[in-house]
């Protein structure tokens, strides 16, 4: 049989990984698939820069539209990356009846549900294994592996850049921006690192998994989004000292009122293997009501495990593109007629516990007006380490940092507590609020 | 639609998970799957032992046979274990054209090459998601998820029973008989645990892992197999003050002469995350070419852990029952004319890096005669560690404990170069030699 034909818009680093791993292991590959899989067209603007890399193995056009317009091609990967001509692509893509692979997790995170009921009507699939924790087979896992499931909760590390300066501000003791320059110079980090420090890369990530653990729409607008820019290494050695490491987490969980969907630093337990996963390593936990608490590990960047996600996602389409509906797994793991319409909560009735840490003047009383407050609001306390004065401010201070652990409670609940422990003349600077999950 | 209709063969832990997991969850598994799955038929020895967990839901009978005889019944989940009934039931339910999920890894792993064989004649699935590793999809990340890899190597931790008891080895310092008593009082080991202690159970595991990661036959007779036994909790102390945990580990590797396949007890250096898995957990580490490495973690059995990856079968099933053969994922990952022939290296052949223990005479020369034995037989040393004499054997000991650590060599030069030291008159006592793998 033909080899499936494949058309890659966009040929930069993914582009070339799943064009090298195909050439590569075409053997290999056709021995499971059963059919060969051939990179015929890329598209690139600098067409030379292409060329450079395909030889005479595929036809380099500058624009994708070339490839949407082939009838001979079965399926278009697009790895443009952003909104507006990759929906453009896609939607063409998918109207001229091709199948769709793509790693572009802002386009289906804002997009998806008119994406995906585009290719429905169809009859064309759209795969995105690419788009969340790169190599790592987590879209497989939740939409095929764990299918007896209730999923309860999900907890993921799927941004390589933050967890990379995180990793280094606890190693070394440094503090963000030092750290920030340092993954920039080693390509760590983007020249414009927004979108990775700032949280958004991970939203984007964690609102697709949010949608096929628990079969609703994609919700991006209404996903909690904090980046890790306001860190101090000062709260990293204070976890530390807890028991605890600060990691920037998804987390989507299932709750009687609605869906928890957030993106924010976080203290783990230190003895979680989660917390655990250093560098630019991605991992996400899942826990499902039978099969408990489960872990993902690898690489969730980079040409190559990007790439062997790309390739999984054209292997099932080989295998399934004569397939009819019923027998392909919905885009979004749960049936298009059989979705939820269960809300996102808003941040202030996310219930979770916390880590507080106040700066305040070192005098008799500071501690009851402090935990007063939260009596009063009926926040428990699980722990507090109040450091000497000389520690923190040096001999002679009359400053000293002031760290509590909470039990649970209601988001809205301990903004207020912080707002009036704000207002105490004692308290000197703006209080440091870390949330904290146990991940048991 | 009429719910698909799936009989258990076998009640007991496994199979009441999978029928009240499928009863709890029914909804929300219909939404995935866009069918109902029904259990309607259970069979188990003691009727009324399944009457008490079913009631009137589904119909109880003593004969598995009923349940292949019964023509509604679309998928049988065979889970009465062991070899020669397990192996007649499976072979005739394949006759009858039904498909077969199983969590018997013992079965498949001796007799998987006839049982698939016979399946792709008829035209029917034999899934098995639930005989390795549990409820962690490891086996449709293997076969679908990394399709795009050549795997390099695969190791996992895939017994609970002896990694809880090697677990509490080192966090009580306590020795392996104690420590087994103990997780028989628990129920982490069965009354017989030579299965799993021995590592027989982890090779089964091992087997069908190595088979779908290499497109190689099922071939347990070929394993090397060493269990725990005879290990003592003074090595795993030993092996933590040079920075490794000690797991029992199932290694199958891809080398230029052939596929190592091998359970044995391993260090592994104590900052990688498999290290770290504690109690009855399992995970498995997975090296691709394209992918790097990446881990698997979660519950490797239990009632709806096991349940849950019987489930995902039925699923799976449910989807591509009315496909044909080449929409379907190949039992063992490879197209079944695609095998490959590569042989399964002889442990002699095998190369890796060891620990080796060595209880001496608190003497002059001894380490001189014992690195010399090594220098000469061309296996190069990482590092040793020499214990006073009186740290070991008390207050006016004459005999101390030697402690080395090799870079790789051949086992079979491994094997001569431990009988040259063990014929020196100053080595005391057998020769502990345990292998080591740096994971990296």
């Amino acid at each position: 049989m033909k080899p499936i034909q494949v058309g890659l818009m966009g040929f930069g680093t993914v582009g070339t990984g799943v064009f090298n791993v195909l050439q590569r292991n075409q053997a290999e590959i056709k021995r499971r698939a059963g059919r060969g899989i051939e990179v015929s067209m890329v598209s690139r603007r600098n067409t030379a820069l292409a060329q450079e890399v395909v030889g005479d193995r595929a036809t380099v056009v500058a624009d994708a539209r070339a490839i949407i317009a082939n009838p001979d091609i079965d399926i278009v990967v697009e790895l443009i990356g952003g909104y507006d001509l990759a929906k453009e692509l896609v939607l063409e893509a998918i109207a001229a009846g091709k199948h769709v692979v793509t790693a572009n997790k802002a386009l289906l995170a804002v997009h998806g549900t008119e994406i995906f009921a585009a290719a429905s009507a169809k009859g064309v699939m759209v795969a995105f294994e690419a788009a969340v924790a790169g190599g790592i087979p987590i879209i497989k896992s939740l939409r095929e592996g764990l299918t007896a499931n209730r999923i309860q909760w999900i907890a993921g590390i799927i941004n390589g850049t933050t967890n990379f300066i995180l990793s280094e501000m606890r190693d070394k003791g440094l503090d963000f921006e030092v750290v920030l320059k340092e993954a920039q110079r080693l390509g760590y980090a983007e020249a414009d690192p927004t979108f990775d420090i700032e949280g958004v890369d991970a939203a984007h990530k964690l609102t697709l998994m949010s949608a096929i653990a628990f079969g609703v729409p994609v919700q991006f607008d209404k996903a909690h989004i904090e980046g890790i820019t306001k860190l101090s290494s000062v709260d990293i050695k204070y976890a530390e000292q807890l028991g605890y490491r600060i990691k920037l987490l998804g987390i989507t969980k299932r709750t009687p009122k609605g869906i928890e969907l957030r993106v924010h630093p976080c203290l783990i337990p230190a003895k979680r293997l989660i917390a655990n996963v250093e560098g630019a390593m991605n991992a996400v936990v899942v826990n499902g009501d039978a099969v408990g608490t489960t872990l993902y590990y690898g690489k969730g960047a980079g040409s190559e495990p990007t790439g062997s996600a790309v390739i999984a996602d054209l292997v099932d389409i080989t295998r399934l593109h004569t397939a009819d509906a019923a027998q392909r797994v919905p885009h979004l793991a749960f049936q298009p007629d059989a979705m939820s319409d269960t809300p996102v909560l808003p941040m202030g009735d996310v219930v979770t516990s916390y880590y507080l840490r106040l700066r305040v003047a070192d005098e008799a009383g500071v501690l009851a007006r402090v935990t007063g407050i939260l009596a009063e609001a009926g926040i428990s306390i699980d722990a507090v380490l109040q450091r000497e004065a000389d520690e923190v401010g040096g001999e002679g201070s009359t400053q000293t940092d002031l760290i509590i652990l909470t039990h649970d409670c209601a988001e809205a609940k301990m903004d207020a507590a912080i707002a009036q422990m704000q207002a105490l003349p004692t308290v000197l600077q703006s209080i440091t609020r870390i949330r904290k999950e146990e991940l048991a």
